[in-house]
């Protein structure tokens, strides 16, 4: 896999992510980042790249040259032209699914805009994705792009040492991962749960998997819907709903209890 | 407003920070960032700050004492209790309206996880507020703690040097950005729309918000919802729906036409 990113802060983006398992992967061959300053293909004599929007307003407006220029520069380098993603709060929101389609690819452009965005006619002639990080809004690009290229590398062949790591992280079968627990067996005061002590591996896992459903159910009961559950475990979360409902009553139940005493005193 | 990262890769965070807006705004003194390295709080020989997970599995797990001893020593030094972010894809999706919250507070903590997570007891014992950047899966938490500040800081009254930009970035009413343009008038046949070189202050601000409503319904349909639309606005979002309905009916009409007569053709 081989990533150009297309930037103003071109050290910005390599700094961020030349450490730990991407730039372990990158030592290796398995990847390639590249960041082409926009600014080298400004043809305006103060090296500038924007200039003020059209019909008014605040702030700066990438130009439609430099940026375009960069991209065929690019383009007759390596003799294909790849995809180009333009990172935007108006793109599709990015997530494992894109990235596990993005990390198909060989060469993927990161387009990382600044200021008020790039003219859209450059986005009009050069871009085929746009892609949100989500629904917030940022200084520019770059880390947006850093994110992706991360999440994405994760999914290339051999980038992580342990192909096991990212199957059993978040999102596997759209669960919520387990809580871990590692050395001590006490700290302050708070004991590791007796079955991750047991050595049975079968209560083990089955512990885990309740834990997964719990915690999705409590946090994230949006993603249940499409959660891979076995039969026995789709129970376990009837279970856990009917529990949650019982106790929802008794609180109501008390408080209007409360309240009817409250009036009673009045 | 003062963050503190509490991270196993300082520069990784400080260097992806330094640059642009918010680099100035520490300069000015309006923020300030700290890295502290968790596995300076390590009391192992070697340094370690990992252990294997109790109960099997692939990976490792960040211990609970360096973590809590990282934030006790930074309380104590500060003077304060502040909130701690732990960065998971457990947590609540962070978005616009978060960043509005948390840029109210004085001082931040991030808690940046990293391979299989941190001992539950850690989390349990410190962390105040659960945060994912979004649905999908990365090395750590730094990238996702650079994302927040970027978009917190934002926030942070004199940091933006031009207070209307904050406001009319996309999520402003719940639309996204309008197109912009910038010189020249004319890019490869592409000419900038009529309406930006008017000077007609009045039909430039319809256009846009025509704009903005336009691509919210082709690209974020689910933001009109809670978008601030006047009345005019919501006749041109009655009509564009109108318009897209009877397209897809003449496209259906043409499409069936077109099997009637290959059918026909038989």
């Amino acid at each position: 896999m081989n990533y150009h990113i297309l930037t103003l802060f071109p050290e910005m983006v390599l700094d961020g992510l030349n450490t730990s398992i991407i730039g372990r992967a990158a030592e290796k061959g398995l990847l390639s980042i590249e960041a082409v300053n926009i600014r080298d293909y400004t043809k305006e004599k103060h090296g500038h790249v924007d200039d003020t929007p059209y019909g008014g307003g605040a702030g700066m407006v990438m130009q439609a040259a430099p940026v375009c220029d960069a991209y065929e520069a690019l383009c007759e380098r390596i003799g294909k032209r790849p995809r180009v993603l333009y990172m935007t709060p108006q793109g599709q929101t990015f997530n494992q699914k894109i990235a596990e389609e993005l990390a198909q690819e060989e060469d993927l452009v990161f387009l990382c805009g600044h200021y008020e965005g790039i003219d859209e006619r450059a986005l009009e002639l050069i871009v085929t994705d746009y892609l949100s990080v989500g629904d917030y809004v940022l200084t520019g690009g770059e880390l947006p792009a850093m994110v992706m290229i991360d999440c994405i590398s994760r999914l290339v062949p051999g980038v992580l040492n342990n192909d096991v790591s990212a199957e059993i992280e978040s999102f596997h079968d759209n669960l919520l991962e387990y809580p871990q627990y590692t050395r001590p067996e006490v700290y302050q005061g708070m004991r590791v749960p007796e079955v991750l002590l047991s050595g049975h591996h079968k209560n083990i896992e089955t512990w885990r998997r309740q834990q997964s459903i719990k915690r999705t159910l409590e946090r994230r009961p949006d993603l249940l819907e499409e959660a891979n559950l076995s039969k026995k475990e789709r129970q376990y979360l009837a279970e856990l709903i009917q529990e949650e409902e019982t106790a929802k009553t008794e609180t109501q139940a008390q408080e209007s209890n409360g309240s009817d005493r409250a009036e009673a005193q009045k």
